[in-house]
């Protein structure tokens, strides 16, 4: 039996699915779990596969079972049980071991981890995991926040089980520390995004120009063989032609129109705005699934004004340039979150590669990753994809697209929180000369607050201080 | 030479003005300040004022003159400042003593901070103060956060010098530790909307349908003196007129379009998503500021796509419906961060107070205040600003004139971060059937993470998973 080159903790749904992938690619791993029962059953579902299993009953069995330096990864909640875990196990460890949390952490904590094993000499990765249980088990796309040191000891692991993009493993080192935290959590919130704007031109499609769920799936069907290209319309096309196995009607309308949410997508937009940079089609996203769940208030609002809306006529070419505008961009506020967080931190983000870890694999694959993986690396004009030549076309032939599905949608009543974000985000960042020197005025009129001049002379009052 | 009342530390120009307000109303006040020089120049500007006023030297000194229980007001950065009051103060102090922050606090830090001096049996008021150098001079409106105690010790002091609307002092006891900071917190959010909307509605008549900085300037006059009327109404037409005093045409135009932000709007923006409840429109009014920064980024985009825009024909009276709906839905947003805050600080907020306090004095007063008012106190169904019937016919009305307007400018070019927000509330919330049932979908298809059946049934997975 060869000796394990990782211990993995914690045999949940994902912890079991990673680490049969690795099995299966003939990595020698040791595992366990806070509970027995689980051990049992992997080492049995793990019995074919090429790699070794060594199976520990508890951590401190799982850390003796490895050889020097240790690298111990961990797929438990990345809240209260990975501190509690960290208590247990730094007296086992030696310096030089590494810790990898694979569970979708906040960054913040991920970097006060790495700063806690620091001081024992010891490393901290922050892992993230994209692809759900399928991809973890099969090729998930890995984001990885930690030391170089540590990198180079995982690398060889996660290469493998990776999913692939060509030849490309989709795994790369984002950057020390929270790095690789970060980037999965701007994953979800462009994931969020992308979900929304589904739903809205779902809506548009089925609600305004009466077409049916499966007639709505041809054209998610039909785009996903363009260039909106991408996992999400994939499976929004299989959900749409589903039946619901209990009724004679289909899968989606059996379903309570109430989102839940796990927390990255809200993260996305908090960190956004504290980095200064608005992500607000993320944050349109966020909301309307905070707005789902007023099932109450929605109610006794459509009652009292009505939730009449009239009917749309859409050119579906029109929504398709619409829909890839719209989706540079989503991808361009989430880069620029990135690009913020990156100086803040100093992580060196290299943008170009993020995007190509995104390629496959990950829940947001889409076609656009690899000409957004181009662009990073052709080196766009003040960093901003919204000006990478690549994309001059899509916005010329999309935002004026983009412009008459908003329109027409507004007027007929239907909410396009994402999609009309996108253009007022668009319509304020191609302005030379907005209306801030308004605000400027008021803010100094009422608060001495101060202001530039255009002429740049140093007279920063109005007159009404005079 | 009567016994001062109250000590105030930091004579900067909120400080003093706040402490010559109190003078002026007959209160004995002691004051310091960090560096000499105020406290003399203070001494001397109070000189003629009814109350007496005792100098002292430094924070031992004021301490010193003060009688048991004191209070001492504190007028400096709530950031790292405060704390190093705190640090220096507390073993000058006795139980039973009230520090008092009258600056822009983050109110986690109040009540960080409320804990800490309630370990010395000491109290810690958070006190949100709003309406300007002018306000505090001569009538602020107040927001405070403390003890049941430390309020009936200064409530004989902040009445007087608050702003009155009739005969109601513009103050009031929000709740404990953080509660009168996150009211200020909240006000200064919906500030930011407020502003905003003039700046679109600005746009929108003077670079849409041609009027010129004094044409807009009679709108907002007019505006002002009917149910929108409001102190930003007000200065934006004082604003529209100034000219400017270095060159030959209006102010605005001299001033620099790139907008400050000191944080109150980006912390109402992260509290509300943190909380649940997100208010898109302030969201939007924070990411307008940012955009507007991005002056670099703004020019190369509009080289390279054109920023043109299309002329408008817009009825002023469809614009006046249409805002007074805008602002139905600001305040209703507002309102409903303050609930949620409110139930997860168990601060029991009084909402009709909270309208009341701003009725006068602060920066975002307007006569739509007294009707909030008397909504939260007749109790609107689901606690829900937009369910009160008094605001029914603003609705019927101004969400039609909104839609209208929100279409016909998107239609021609022009970013309506906020108004087209408040558009997309309403239409997500007025239907009772929404389409979070995809998202759900899409949610357990990729991650497993199940759903609710419309019919209660208890299958909570999809056919994909079968």
């Amino acid at each position: 039996m060869a000796a394990p080159r990782i211990g993995i903790y914690g045999l949940g749904t994902m912890g079991s699915a990673l680490a049969l992938n690795m099995a299966e690619k003939g990595v020698p791993i040791a595992v366990s779990n806070r509970s027995d029962e689980p051990i049992g059953a992997f080492a049995q579902r793990a019995e074919p596969l090429a790699g070794d299993v060594t199976t520990a009953p508890d951590l401190p069995a799982l850390v003796a079972a490895l050889p020097r330096p240790r690298l111990l990864l961990a797929m438990i909640p990345s809240t209260g049980p990975l501190d509690a875990l960290l208590d247990e196990v730094i007296p086992l460890l030696d310096a030089g071991d590494t810790v990898i949390d694979a569970g979708n952490a906040d960054f913040h904590d991920t970097r006060r981890r790495a700063a806690r094993l620091a001081e024992h000499g010891m490393h901290f990765v922050g892992l993230g995991v994209s692809g759900g249980e399928d991809g973890a088990r099969h090729g998930p796309s890995m984001m990885f926040g930690g030391s170089e040191e540590s990198w180079a000891g995982l690398q060889p692991l996660l290469e493998p089980i990776a999913a692939r993009f060509g030849e490309d493993p989709c795994v790369g080192r984002m950057g020390p520390d929270g790095a690789g935290h970060f980037v999965k959590t701007v994953h979800n919130g462009i994931e969020y995004a992308d979900m929304q704007m589904i739903a809205e031109v779902y809506d548009l499609l089925r609600h305004g120009t009466g077409l049916s769920p499966e007639q709505v799936a041809d054209r998610f069907e039909a785009w996903n063989d363009g260039p909106l290209g991408s996992y999400l319309y994939e499976i929004t096309a299989k959900v749409l032609r589903a039946q619901d196995p209990l009724g004679d009607g289909v899968m989606v309308d059996a379903i309570l129109d109430v989102a839940g949410q796990k927390g990255t997508g809200r993260w996305t937009a908090i960190e956004a705005v504290r980095l200064g940079q608005s992500a607000t089609m993320i944050e349109g996203a966020v909301a309307a699934r905070a707005w789902s769940s007023e099932k109450d208030l929605r109610s006794a609002l459509g009652d009292a004004f009505g939730d009449g809306r009239e009917t749309l006529e859409l050119d579906p070419e029109l929504l398709e340039t619409a829909l890839l505008s719209a989706r540079v961009l989503e991808y361009a506020q989430g880069f620029r979150i990135l690009a913020a967080a990156s100086e803040e931190f100093a992580w060196e983000l290299d943008f170009a590669r993020v995007a190509e870890v995104w390629r496959a694999g990950c829940i947001i694959r889409a076609k656009l990753l690899d000409d957004i993986s181009e662009a990073f690396r052709e080196g766009p004009p003040l960093d901003q994809l919204v000006l990478a030549p690549r994309f001059g076309a899509i916005f010329e032939a999309g935002i004026p697209a983009l412009r008459r599905v908003v329109a027409a949608s507004v007027a007929a009543g239907f909410p396009l929180p994402v999609l009309a974000s996108a253009l007022a985000f668009w319509d304020t960042m191609r302005r030379p000369e907005g209306t801030a020197n308004l605000i400027q005025a008021q803010r100094d009129f009422f608060g001495r607050h101060g202001f530039d001049r255009v002429d740049g002379e140093d007279r920063p009052h109005g007159p009404w201080w005079d």
